[in-house]
Parts: structure tokens; C-alpha cells; sequence
């Protein structure tokens, strides 16, 4: 089929206003840091399951590559199209029903282009809980937060999108549809077809819908501050406030002096406890969440009873727990200050990496070392879901001269030296980011060769023409 | 390679006492419930992952099939060989060690031979939870309990052997080792292979060893026990207990009256409370079990506030909660006497469903008039994990007349009767026990044609040779 003639046979399908072909593209052709930048044949904006194969089968038979879409804020630069101008857009955001809320079976079926804050809505609606949250939460979609396995800040109780996510509905490589959309806690029945689709990043099949899981919400959700001496301590804290709590502890971040120092610097309006008080402070914070089935007052009395023993087994050197609403929400918002008072800062290499909970005081005594001894007036911005052994462990470029010529001269060494490091200690280069198109190579140099290989049978065995976002996760 | 070459070299492998040709092998060769005998070329009892690899390679380079073993305890008959004499049991059992203890990264890494009342007990010792918890715990192993994805009565709280399972070592069907025995919670680099080899039942590759999550011992586990008016009010009171107790719900059971009266009847010595006030009794009755990281006191009180406001709402005729650990303990004895207590009784056609929660009630109303219809005499021996949507939904030979008779006659037609309402239901027909070769055909008929493609193609991919437990989950 000539290219003309895909492009009016997508317009045949979905309808002429559904087929961008013209003006400006930059949303779907652009990702969301501004990293890359490709050309789309089209973009395509399906309006239902049938449409989305239908479009699979025109676009297979001209031999013409496919990059699904969800709200293009991936991190990993997996969701744009490449240069070559050959490839189509496939676009899910038309596709944003929340089909079904069934409460008894505390699920949730809706469509792949779903904002992930507009199911967080309508589930808050229905009286239940959709844990997912994640700082694109208000642009990201559900296609791909399960297409990408996202995580965030309540993974810890209630795991990333994988866990989350009970069945599929995905259109093939060849233009079927498995509807798989079952909300089923327990089903036997063959091969885990569902979480090879999750995480795969559209490269296996296109997810057009889900059903989710819902929980009951908490009766009350509190939120503390605690300054620790020492990575150690936040170790020890966690294992506490784990032992303590019990899935009552649904966050458990941590931050480093120094990502805090940045936090008061760029945004001196938020007051950052304990930031002053001894010396040049303490070393580390965390931040801890308690939600709580029972009461406000339950939830308050098991978090000082916790922050207490804390202080007793010296883990803790200082802790604070939030009076009101408003005081959690402060507190929460330094937490999430930080990737943009980094960005104030200046440039910077960021790492998203876990590693066994563990070993990560060892690896950052370390790897702090190391990249301090090779890396001249490297500065590191240390934070992330510790109770998932996740860490944002980002490298700022130096407080004085050319930021930009530091990252073209060091980026390459910086995430070599990391991710060796990483490897060491038996962690992932990518905890919840993905692999995109970034990280392909990082992932041809790190992952088993027998992963990879078994990795490429079966994205030959699903795809064999490979037209579903090539390159992506696997060279092409 | 002829025949005894392939048994030579198998000996220099794994040395000749590991390799059994002779004697006795019923062990390795019938199925748990002698519903099946095979005949093996060799029993093959490597001793660490190395001899598993190089077993595979021989075999392969043989063109000889592995049928893998763990504890042989599994329901669907997936676990021996065929009747052909040529192939080869692989026995894990000799690979049993407990590797590594992470108590603050709050993991276990196993080999897959270990018993899993072996891994509860070490982890006990240690002061951890290890959840898994099924009727064969004290011979099934780890590698059988995740290629099965073994449930049991904590899924409810703590998932599947799939959610407790964060990584695998493995022998691929070319002999390969992939080391993926990670602790990590987060690990977005590439397709999810961990959950592909999960529930695979030895057709996609072979387990040696797992990381597994370990959880904090609660402080208290109550156990109480409620009456109900229909199962309509069961699956409200899940609702309610959900919300009330969260994470706490722990155990969530469900037991129709014939089951109970069956238990009565065999097993006298059991009291079941409730079974006899009103009139025939209650339907339907419910073991609730409430988990608490507080206190034994404040789980009683949480676990009797439920239990007043359940009554209030009318969704429960009656309720107590255990005293102490011995009446705790009665309780689930009463509810895991139900299948012996139905083997008593005599024959019957056993059935491992799930259904969303939501549905069950008109599942159980419609099927059960429908078999009361359709095939005289039937009595319905109706309990499972109602938190997870599991039922055992088995049905008892007529009390009068020729029981082998009866299954003879009808055992097809219940099942085509049964699957075909849980297929209308939203269902599955095999929630925890898998398809072995016992449910080959009934997958074939159930399963989507899309999925059963998608299954082919990985299968053929991975193990293109088509040696590892062949006719298990698909046709060979």
C-alpha cells in the first residue's frame, strides 16, 4: 500500500478529523523534558477498541510502524515517533471512558486514555480508593501507566501499576482483540499474558482498556517528618514503622540534606522542619504516611507510639507529626519540590534507580565517595520511596562554571560509574521509568544476555513484523 | 543420542545414585489424587542449578521431554509423565536450601525445592511472616508452588504465590541459567519474565530458586465466625469487614450448610457454631480472620465493632469471635475438614472457580436451580476463599445409589453445565489449581482464541523444541 493510500484508508476508519497529518504536531511528536523531538506520518486518534484494530490491520498491511500514545509524559522518551517520518502516531486519548465501577468486587474497568487523576476522581466518588499517584497524574493516562508499569508514592502498600491491574483488554500485532478485562482475583488459566503487556511499553500489543483494582478508603491518612543521623537510621526506621504499623504505612520517602537544601534555597516560602537546628542538620529526613481504617485518632496515636520507639532506639533525632490537613499537604509539598528546585538549580543527570533496601546505606556511602573522588565538585541530590528501594540519585552539575559543558563532558561517566555501582549492589538502572528509547543500550549493557534473549523470542514471537514501537525497550 | 548414552551421561552429570531407573518410582510417577500414573525413562535428582542446566542441555541435545517435579502434590495432574516411557522426571527435592535471609530488605531467597512449611517455619524462627498457605504446605515445595501460582487462604490480604514472588532463577528449555533472583520491588528493565515463568507449570522454563517477600509477624490473629441469611449478606459482610478492618482481613471464608452438615455427620467430634439453632439452620456461614500489627486487644475490639455494625445492618444472623488460639484453631479445622469430610461421604466432581465477588450470589442462585434441574439428585458442596471470588464449587454424588455410576454418567455434563455459567458469569474455571493436562481441553474450549495464539507463540518461542512438560497448559 502507498503511504497515500494508508493515510486514506486511517481516514476511512476513524474519520478525516481523526488523522493529523498537518499543522502543529509538537504534543504528540515531542516528549515531555524536551529531550527528542520526531516526525509523525500520522497521528491517529481511534475511538474505540474496534477502530484500534482496525487501524492495527491497515497499518500491518503497509508494513508502517505504530507508537501508541497515552498522555506522552514519559520519561523515558518511549511514546514519541522517530525521525524517519515513517511512523504512525496512535494516539488513546479519545478512548477515556471509565467503563464500569463494580463495588462489590472493588473494581474498575476504563479505558487505556483515561487521565490517571480522573479515575483517581471518579473512584474518590464512588467512595474508594485508586492508589496510583504519580506527579504527571493530571496528563498521564492509565494505557500508560500499565503500558510503562508506573510507580510513585504509594507503592509501598499498594505496589506499582502491575500490581494494581487485574486484567487487559489489548489489540495485537496482527489486529485482534484479547479481551482480557477480567476482574478476577484468582484465574489459573494459561500463561500471565497481562503482565507481559504491562511494562512492555506498548512493543507486544496496544492496551485499549483495563480493570483495576479499587480499595476501601482509609479513614484517615496522616502524614510525619522525622530528621535521622544517617541512611542507616532511615533503614532502621522503616523496619520499625513496617513492624509497627503493618500495611498501615503507605509512604516512606527519604531526602538528602543536600535535595533540601535546594528545596529552601528556590522556594524559601516552605518551612522544611528540623533543616537548621544542629549544626549544618541532619543528613536525612523522611517523610512517613499512616492510613489508617479505624480513625484520626487511632492514626495519630500509632504514629507518635512509633515515633517514640524511634526516638528511644536512636534511629530518630527528631519527628513531627502533621496537626491538620494542611500542615500534610506542606509537608508533602517539599517532597515534591524537589525535581523542580533541582531544575532551578541547574542542570543535572538523573538516575532512577532500586536496589535491595539493604544495601542502599552501603551503596551510597560509596558511590557518594566514588563520584566525589572522580567527578570534580560533583553535588548529589539524594532522594526517593525508600520503603521501595527506590532512589532518585541525581548528580547536579557543580556550583561553579559551565553546567551545560559538565553534562556533555560527564553524563556518559556519571551513569557509567552509577549504574556499575547499581549493578554491584544487585539494583535495577530503572526502577519506574521504563527503558524507552533512552535507555536501550543501558539496557543491552546491564541485563542478563539470557533475559535479552528470551526478551527478543518472544517480541519476535508477538510482533514478527516488529511494528509496534520499534526500538522501544529492544533495538530495532 | 540412543537411549542408555542419554542415561550415562544424565549419571556423569548428576552422579549415579541421583538417577533412578529401577524400583519403585510410583512416587514420581502417580499424581497426588491418583487420578493418573505415568512411566518415566528416569527419575533425574540434580543437586544445584549448574546440574539442572546441564540436565536440560543433554536432554535437549537428546530430543528427550522433562517433565519438572517439586513436592508432585498438585490437583490438575501436570507434575508426572506420560504413559510413553520417554520422559524424564526432573526432581527439584535435593535442592532445598534457604539461601539468604534479607531481613531489612524483608526477603527470602529459596531454592525451588524447599517444603513450604520448611520456608514458613525458617522464616518464623526469624522473626517473619512468610504468608503462602495452602492445605499440602507440608510436602508441596516453593518451584512447585510458583509454576502452579499456588492461592490458598491469605491471597485475600497477601495475594497469590505470583505477588509474593519478586524473583527467579531459571533454566531455560536450552539450558541457560537466567539469574533473576532479585530483591528489588521496582524494576522497570524489560518484559516481565518473572510472571511469564509464574504459573507456567515447567512449560516455559525451569524454577531453581526465588526471591520471596517476607512480612512482619502481625501482633495478633483473631479468627471469628458468623452466620448468614444468604449469600447476598456474605458478600455484604466482606464489604463491611473490608472497610472496617482494611488490611487487616486477613481471611475471609465462605461454607454453604450441606458442607457443614457433611463435616457434622463425619466428623462429630467438630462444634460448628450456629449449625443448629434455627429451624434447618443457616444457609450460608462465614470464617472471618482479622490480622493486627497492635495488640490481640485492639484486634478484638476492632473484630467485635465490625461484627455489631454487620448485625445491626442484618447481614449477619449471628457471630462470635474465638477466646483463645485452640478455639481460633477449631474453627479453621472445621472449615479445612470440608474436603475430607466430602471424600467421606463418598464421590464427587470437585470444581476451582472464581467469579467477581459482585456476581456470586446470582452465579450460585442460577447454577445451583440449574444443576437441581438438569441432573437428579445433586447435592452441592459449596465453600472457598469468598475474598478472593474462589469457590469449591463441588458437587456430591445422590445420597442413594451408585456413586461411580453417577460420576461416570454425569461428571461431563456437570462440568460443560458448571463451566458454561462461569464463562456466562464472568469466570474462571481454574482459579488456583491450573490446567496440568487434566483442563488442557477444557482451556481450549474456554480461553479466547487470541490468548490460546499469543500462548502458542511463546511457547514456541521459548521452547521451540517443544521438550518442557509437554501437553501441560497447551496441547503438545
Amino acid at each position: 500500500m502507498t503511504t497515500p493510500a494508508l493515510i486514506d484508508s486511517l481516514r476511512a476508519l476513524v474519520g478525516a478529523a481523526h488523522v493529523l497529518t498537518d499543522g502543529d504536531l509538537t504534543a504528540y511528536e515531542q516528549d515531555w523534558r524536551k529531550r527528542a523531538r520526531g516526525k509523525a506520518l500520522a497521528v491517529v486518534r481511534p475511538g474505540s477498541t474496534a477502530e484500534v484494530a482496525s487501524v492495527v490491520k491497515a497499518c500491518a498491511a503497509a508494513g508502517t510502524a505504530i507508537v501508541p500514545q497515552g498522555g506522552n509524559t514519559g520519561l523515558a522518551v518511549g511514546s514519541i515517533p522517530d525521525a524517519s517520518g515513517s511512523q504512525v502516531v496512535m494516539s488513546l486519548a479519545r478512548m477515556a471512558a471509565v467503563r464500569e465501577i463494580d463495588a462489590a468486587n472493588l473494581t474498575v474497568t476504563v479505558e487505556a486514555g483515561c487521565v490517571l487523576q480522573v479515575l483517581q476522581e471518579t473512584a474518590a466518588k464512588a467512595g474508594f480508593l485508586f492508589p496510583l499517584s504519580l506527579a504527571a497524574e493530571g496528563s498521564c493516562t492509565i494505557g500508560g501507566n500499565l503500558a510503562t508499569n508506573a510507580g510513585g508514592t504509594q507503592v509501598l502498600r499498594y505496589g506499582n501499576a502491575r500490581e494494581l491491574c487485574l486484567g487487559l483488554e489489548v489489540v495485537t500485532a496482527q489486529g485482534e482483540v484479547w479481551d482480557g478485562t477480567s476482574g478476577l482475583r484468582k484465574d489459573n488459566t494459561g500463561y500471565d499474558l497481562r503482565d507481559l503487556m504491562v511494562g512492555s511499553e506498548g512493543t507486544l500489543g496496544i492496551i485499549t482498556a483495563a480493570t483495576l483494582k479499587l480499595f476501601p478508603q482509609p479513614a484517615a491518612r496522616l502524614t510525619a517528618w522525622a530528621a535521622v543521623g544517617s541512611f542507616d537510621d532511615a533503614v532502621q526506621l522503616l523496619g520499625q514503622a513496617q513492624r509497627h504499623l503493618g500495611a498501615g504505612l503507605t509512604g516512606f520517602e527519604v531526602m538528602g540534606q543536600f535535595a533540601l537544601s535546594l528545596v529552601r534555597r528556590h522556594m524559601p516560602q516552605l518551612r522544611v522542619p528540623f533543616a537548621d537546628e544542629v549544626g549544618d542538620g541532619h543528613p536525612y529526613f523522611v517523610l512517613l504516611e499512616n492510613s489508617d481504617s479505624e480513625s484520626e485518632e487511632h492514626a495519630r496515636a500509632r504514629f507518635e507510639s512509633l515515633l517514640e520507639a524511634a526516638f528511644e532506639s536512636g534511629c530518630v533525632a527528631d519527628a513531627v507529626v502533621a496537626e491538620n490537613l494542611s500542615q500534610a499537604h506542606e509537608l508533602w509539598h517539599i517532597r515534591e519540590s524537589i525535581p523542580l528546585a533541582q531544575a532551578e538549580e541547574g542542570l543535572n543527570i538523573k538516575h532512577d534507580i532500586s536496589l535491595p533496601v539493604s544495601r542502599i546505606p552501603a551503596f551510597c556511602a560509596e558511590t557518594d565517595a566514588l563520584l566525589a573522588r572522580e567527578i570534580a565538585g560533583v553535588r548529589l541530590v539524594n532522594f526517593g520511596h525508600l520503603g521501595d528501594g527506590n532512589l532518585h540519585y541525581n548528580v547536579q552539575a557543580p556550583a561553579e562554571g559551565d553546567a551545560k559543558a559538565f553534562l556533555r563532558d560527564q553524563e556518559k561517566r556519571v551513569n557509567e560509574l552509577v549504574y556499575a555501582q547499581v549493578q554491584k549492589f544487585g539494583g535495577s538502572f530503572s526502577a519506574e521509568h521504563g527503558i524507552g528509547s533512552l535507555k536501550v543500550q543501558t539496557l543491552e549493557q546491564h541485563k542478563s544476555p539470557v533475559a535479552l534473549g528470551m526478551m527478543r523470542a518472544i517480541k519476535s514471537a508477538l510482533d514478527p513484523q516488529g511494528l509496534l514501537n520499534p526500538g522501544r525497550v529492544l533495538a530495532a
